[in-house]
């Protein structure tokens, strides 16, 4: 993790980018009527190309129909040319007509653009336990076909918001040409939506991430993988994990490049360009989190191994004593102190250092008063960051965050009729 | 659990009943100048007799130093006759100089009231880094030596408290002359504190419990263990464990009778009594917890193990989300079983029931459509109910919490200087 730095020479954001730079990629949205408000509710991802495919899903049992599913298309084929979005029903918890439904969306989304139902996927985002309104899903889908090739990519970053205040979309070019004397440039565009888990609507992380590479699938898995631990698995907002969450990505081969790692250079470029991207998706998500008035980013040094700093980064993240003194503008480090104390990673107290934006504010197991009173007015930044030293390995990760507001309290007790 | 109820004829709550109830208990608070203002800020808790004495302590890793003493207190006797309690500095994370303020406290105490240093154990509760005014303490306990012969309970039991509203006592009596033809009765008698960690000082629980019976330690450690367990270790406000907590109990033998497995009936009694004190304890913790509007029982059944009941009931217990659509007193199932979901047990998704305030709301995988309407009106009680069947076994555990409000947020957001 931000290591990206020393890569961003070979790269650079597509000036009001979004996934529809990348070549060949069509995407569009539309009002189907899943939502009783006149919005786009339904939008389409497509390729005419063969892709390389790879996806991680939420873990959560209650899985909606469309992770259930996704998983059974990709375990079948990477070659997803199509993904279909719904807003508004998350199709979770909807027992086996939520299945159903899924299913005949595939098929007929299939049927609608010539492809293999082995080449359609499907994502929903909204209310849990809700059945979906199918022949509205598939007018709509009827509709998007037609249109698909006109697309608009930021109309679809912002059809699949639900409660969402900004959309979230990026497109980043590697400078093939320049740096690497190949004939295209290679593109890596996203959308994606979420303020976590929170409602009206069971808002989820869904990200959409289209590329014009060759990549042959067990390295794309790898890096999607590396990729999100590193970001959408380092974030939370509420700690309470979603049933519909997935990340997409897809890869064309548009440019002719194929990326493997023979070619080293050029596979360190595009891992740090994905991560990049990966990160700055995420980043989105806390910037727009539910009633979020501040960023906050923890860091946890020198710890045993990765999974221990992120497990500790967590539980000061999912702190709500932790949060809402942050959005009192406090130092409680009491409450952080308590947080680490509360895992089951093994430590020694005296070891433990704790600095807030900057300042030492504890160490050999006591606050380090003189250090206070002027970090106090820097509790006023929007940006507050948290480093927690462990002394205990070689080891660090990260994690994002936000506040606890009154705004989230009353935007997550009274949605839902 | 829920169980005491067949066991309450042999037992009746003293009216305004308080820790000196019991029978050569002397406990006494006052003014020593921890805190600023006028209220009292030391107690102690004192009986002349020789004790036998159980106590558990929070886990965390940055106990407390009263928590580091006691654990060496009790490993060296359970003969405790003294427990002094500051309120307003909480002697957490105060390094060494943390531990040898605790142990002057100890070692002033038993010298005032002509103990061994082994009869006597402390408390702290309030703001977590700051070392104790030494001095102030050591003139307060001069004067509560003086005045322990005329003790008051109620008054230490508010003497305790920090940011909670109410204090938090309780006596029982055993109706041990009546139905067990016995000489004297045996009194249950307690004082407690918290409304979990919440600002401004890291308020905590401590719980002190009295009896005068007489009672092996094996037999009253097991007890207190079980009673803790389906009491204060299942109860939660803000999922933020405190550095601080501890649960005592005292035995004074006064009253001649001795509680062992011979006398199953009484035995059975007076289990199931203090299993009730702990219960009632616990729960005016939750009806104090900050910013509470709601007290919510959370119910998981017929689950493989207790422990993994405990697990989803606490996992739901801390959903902020769960806790903010109850504050909003809409019916947000999706939320419940995300949280369910999102634990490492196993189970089948349509094996679940999950039941709000006796409505069948969620079955076979999908919510029970019918039951919605009527049900929604009870979201406006003040006790709120959630029951979780899991059908994987037959053991069951309760936990209690409360909702999540703009006046959580608030409180403990502000706090702190």
């Amino acid at each position: 993790m931000h290591k990206e730095k020393e890569y961003e020479k070979y790269f650079s954001k597509i000036e009001n980018g979004t996934i529809t730079d990348v070549p060949e990629f069509f995407v569009q949205a539309v009002h189907s009527g899943v939502r009783k408000s006149r919005k786009d509710d339904l939008s389409l991802i497509y390729t005419p190309l063969d892709t390389v495919t790879s996806a991680v899903f939420t873990t959560n049992k209650f899985a909606a129909a469309p992770v259930i599913i996704n998983k059974r298309q990709l375990s079948g084929s990477r070659n997803i040319k199509a993904i279909v979005i719904n807003t508004g029903i998350a199709n979770a918890c909807t027992g086996e007509q939520g299945i159903i439904n899924a299913e005949k969306i595939v098929e007929e989304t299939a049927g609608y653009l010539k492809l293999g139902k082995k080449n359609v996927a499907i994502a929903s985002t909204g209310l849990i336990g809700k059945q979906l309104p199918l022949e509205k899903i598939l007018g709509g889908i009827r509709e998007l076909s037609k249109t698909i090739s006109s697309g608009d990519g930021h109309r679809a970053a912002r059809s699949i918001l639900t409660i969402d205040k900004n959309p979230k979309e990026l497109a980043v070019k590697i400078n093939t040409e320049k740096f690497f004397n190949m004939e295209k440039d290679i593109i890596v565009g996203a959308i994606g939506k979420g303020s976590i888990m929170v409602a009206p609507n069971m808002g989820t992380i869904l990200c959409f991430i289209a590329t014009n590479v060759k990549i042959h699938q067990n390295l794309l898995d790898g890096l999607l993988h590396e990729g999100v631990d590193q970001s959408f698995n380092s974030i939370s907002i509420d700690g309470c994990q979603s049933t519909n969450d997935m990340v997409f990505i897809q890869n064309n081969g548009e440019s002719g490049i194929e990326i493997t790692k023979d070619n080293r250079e050029l596979y360190d470029v595009f891992r740090h360009t994905l991560f990049f991207v990966l990160e700055e998706m995420a980043k989105k998500v806390i910037l727009d989190g539910e009633g979020a008035s501040k960023f906050v980013e923890i860091e946890v040094r020198s710890s045993r191994d990765k999974a221990e700093a992120k497990k500790i980064g967590m539980k000061i993240a999912n702190s709500i004593l932790v949060k809402a003194s942050i959005f009192g503008e406090t130092i409680n480090w009491g409450r952080i102190a308590s947080a680490i104390g509360s895992t089951d990673v093994e430590f020694n107290i005296n070891d433990v250092e704790i600095f807030i934006n900057d300042f030492l504010i504890f160490k050999n197991g006591m606050e380090v008063s003189e250090n206070m009173e002027p970090a106090l007015p820097t509790m006023k930044n929007k940006h507050i960051n948290i480093k927690v030293i462990m002394h205990t390995g070689r080891q660090s990760s990260f994690v994002w965050t936000t506040d606890l507001t009154h705004d989230f309290v009353k935007a997550s007790s009274h949605y839902r009729s």
